[in-house]
């Protein structure tokens, strides 16, 4: 079997998470190079190996190249998923896109015109428990669905600098449970009604995002989406689905960080839920870098496309709309 | 010390239900009289060897009555209570007062004018498993409460004929989350927004009712409750309660109808939740009457005012203007 | 139907228990007469409008009696037992009929003769849980049984005085353990190891027993036994039973006191195990009454008889052999 | 910091898992050379682009190997074992070091006389889950242990081939729980006593083992261990551990394939147990070769011993003859 060949830009944590996934998971992938402006980034990929180029050019030019990871600051996704379009490479870029609807859709147009594969990296969805409910779900087994319930905890809020460039709540984090009551649900949201507010920190009320919101999904079949995000829960790091329709209820909630039970005078005591989301996660970075790769090989469509990445960003844009006129909020 | 006299107005399965409990579980009581026009009722009274009453008016004047439960239908409610608090009874009623707020002022001003004690049956507030939530909500170990959510799903949907009467969704089943939500968090609510259809089942719709509705409370400590109500669910008779805030989580969900679990190659198996809200709420209808009489005897102020049932109806009230007009209703 | 007239002899804690039941929960049924030498029980007995009789043999000759609740002293038992069955009574008795194997032997040989109906009160083959997984292995859901695993750990130890006249840890506690293994596998003991020793009161050790103990049962069908019991677990009464099998395992284990579940900091908490055997077992003392009742009524063998009684102390008396002499002992 | 550099002899399942974790997982060692007669495993090797040997006396011969790893048949560990120790190389060594006790004492003393790191492989010791456990019962969190109880069901048996050189199963499988059992208690074995029978697949008896077992243990320390194993569990892969002190209870049970519950009409369903050991014990393989490693740069003796694998191999040994004579037998 033909090898695949890969690039991977930017080496932050994710992209190394991707590139030591790819170098020592994924079969029959080889990464031969990256680019990344940071030294320690640089170290890691010479530590797995793999050439790290000065600059970007060399891998988009570079016609041995396959696929190329974007994994680089938000900011340069656009201009990278664009560039590597126009190269006819296959592209996988962490979301989003854009912070900005019209440069997305721009760039997805760039990306169509070039017929270039892109996967919109969604990785809660390769989550292995959510893939079963979809599963599920897909399979009949909670007929029709009435109601789906997603919570989001975070075990902290980001840093305020992080805060001030994320696009706020809705884009940055509801965006992944926006995301995932689309997939779930299988229908386009109809109608969103948000609210939220700075309860738990005044410092990101300052910065003029909330840290705690409540958004309700109305889809044209009739399905109703509850998501409710917190940027802190002491208690670490809390993500629960749930699905109930006609025929079944099917929930998955967070793993703890071990199994064990512990019993005194007091009661019964347990482990604390994740502190990091890369560790509640760790399974579906995996997954998800091997469903492009399928995709890739069998040249079948991408699992998770661009639109599917715009399609949040108009929930996420509705939301916003929705917390600043204090109404429910129509999306067309 | 001197046992308190009780009689029971209604014997319906609720009626029944105190009934037993005041006779074989509550020491230092008695039940001297009951009136029911159901014969199926007075033979249980004559089982239990309480005497039958004729007509209510031989409660009302019977002088050596301390208290009456009234678990009569609905409509009689704000008669009876009105009766006994001129006969200046203590009274313990089944919710609602009546299905009309104005009555419902009336009656409550009748019973304040008569300085008679009253107690409204919100039976969930006394369900061990919300007693001990409200414990650790009270004793700071949630901290400032952020987040309730109130999962309320019935097994199966009631009589047509019954939802003809009931006040709808929200006024008759709804409400019991409404209370749980104040109980908890021990704020008014500000703001409430209301979405509901009928999706179960299209009778219920032609009747001109919900099946299935999500409301969100906002209150005026700044905390918010998700309450999700469904009349049908398949695998059972679903409650629950969390609570969260910024010194943790606390959650009760609804125990099942045993504690066996099956393993085959399958997987894992048990049981169901349970089928009929008597079970589940069994505990809760003898720790109320046991809070009534705790009151009385000690001359406490009641522990569920008729106040408390007015708060509740305005806020469904506010949730059927809010889910008519299709946008979030302020409570003045 | 014709109304089941009770008799109470004894009315101790767990008499008093079944009296209330009789009276209360159980239809069709009259308790006519008690007897207790104890004011308290006198009191108890008049409060629920039972006749408290002077002397047992006012019972025992009553003719209107039909069946006899034997729940005094076990030194009575052997004795209460017999004059009720020449007296052609039925008879519900507590465990043991008596801590001399001969005596029961003898007694039960009267109790033949007399062809009086029996039924002896293993109360937890009436708990729900062990019902329902009795159910599953006689619908062959655990296929072939290969183990049976019991666990059963008081929150702490009985008064000196009780030890020194129980017949000890395996006769007074494990007993109940030897009845459901013979209940749960269905078939009979063919070897008994056991272990044990006092070492959490050394006051136990010196009244002659053990506190903690061990044994392995093997059955004639080829399933095995192993049973741990222990007199004091800190963290509450801990009650366990799994079968495993050729098709799956089954298991149940001891709900909690309440189903809360608080998450901080530090992790997960929920409540303590049971305090009390008669709060963990309830529902077994009710059901064990209605399956008395039932057997009675309907002329059924009774569903716990006394040569299950005998087996047990087979079994019992077997182990004691084998921890005094340190070897496996076989039972003819 | 200096790269330790290590060999690994064997690629089996086992070899090729530490091999892929010291190449992607483990900072700051190197893997030089592999040997292994299998062209699967040569080409595993090349894969991670270790140098594969023709010959094993390539690796005890290099001056440059710090440390080899043993993962070859068990017929060859002492052997290696010995040739790695005249060597002065740091060993790990699978486990048995070798059916014969004879032969692992003649071994235990050549690496003693040279002088060489040993540390053989229980790993599951380094079970995150268990580890816990072990932290709580040092830390006193139990208290005074009473009980030790563990239950080790494998999915399916191994084929007859590999029974019929196993060692039996209470060497080849039980011996994992007889070294948890001293790792938790920490104390030596006083008395063993086993019973066990071929009741899972007859073919097993014929090979001259059995498929299930129980084990007691009696520690010098007073405390008792439960050890029940099987072939076979339809359910999947079942490895539990409990300690019951005086103080409290802990325990861990295997996590399952997912987190996933499904609620039906017929009650709530959830994903078997493990299939595979190497998906159980995924993460004690990674953490085991870390203990050895950090060991080894901080010169600190080895944190499980050659005189660990021959104190399980004295139990088993122990265990085997209680079987055979159906006795309890005393390690002196």
């Amino acid at each position: 079997m033909k090898k695949i060949r890969l690039a991977v830009l930017g080496l932050g944590r994710i992209g190394r998470l991707h590139l030591r996934n790819l170098c020592t998971a994924i079969p029959d992938v080889e990464v031969v190079a990256t680019f990344t402006p940071s030294p320690e980034g640089k170290a890691f990929s010479q530590e797995l190996r793999v050439k790290s180029c000065d600059e970007p050019t060399e891998i988009f030019s570079d016609p041995q190249i396959d696929a190329i990871l974007i994994c680089s600051p938000t900011s340069t996704h656009a201009d990278y998923v664009e560039e590597a379009a126009r190269a006819r490479k296959a592209i996988f870029c962490e979301k989003p896109l854009d912070l900005s609807l019209n440069r997305v859709r721009d760039t997805l147009q760039v990306v169509a015109n070039c017929g270039a594969p892109l996967m919109l990296a969604f990785n809660q969805r390769y989550d292995p428990d959510f893939m079963a409910i979809k599963r599920y779900v897909e399979g009949g087994k909670v007929g029709d669905v009435y109601m789906v319930r997603i919570v989001s905890r975070d075990p902290s809020p980001p840093p305020i600098k992080y805060i001030e460039h994320s696009g706020g709540l809705f884009m940055d984090m509801t965006i992944h449970d926006f995301d995932m009551a689309r997939h779930i649900v299988g229908s386009e949201v109809r109608e969103v009604y948000a609210k939220g507010a700075a309860i738990i920190d005044p410092a990101i009320g300052q910065a003029g995002d909330i840290d705690t919101g409540v958004v309700l999904l109305h889809f044209h079949n009739g399905a109703t989406a509850i998501i409710e995000n917190s940027r802190k829960a002491v208690y670490g790091y809390d993500q629960r689905l749930e699905v109930f329709g006609s025929h079944g209820m099917i929930e998955a909630r967070s793993p703890l960080k071990d199994n064990v039970r512990y019993y005194d005078e007091t009661g019964g005591h347990h482990a604390r839920h994740p502190d990091f989301f890369m560790d509640r996660y760790a399974s579906s970075y995996l997954l998800e870098i091997e469903a492009f790769i399928d995709a890739l090989r069998n040249r079948r469509p991408m699992p998770v496309s661009g639109i599917d990445g715009l399609q949040a960003m108009f929930i996420a844009d509705a939301a916003n709309k929705s917390l600043r006129e204090m109404r429910p909020v129509t999306i067309s």
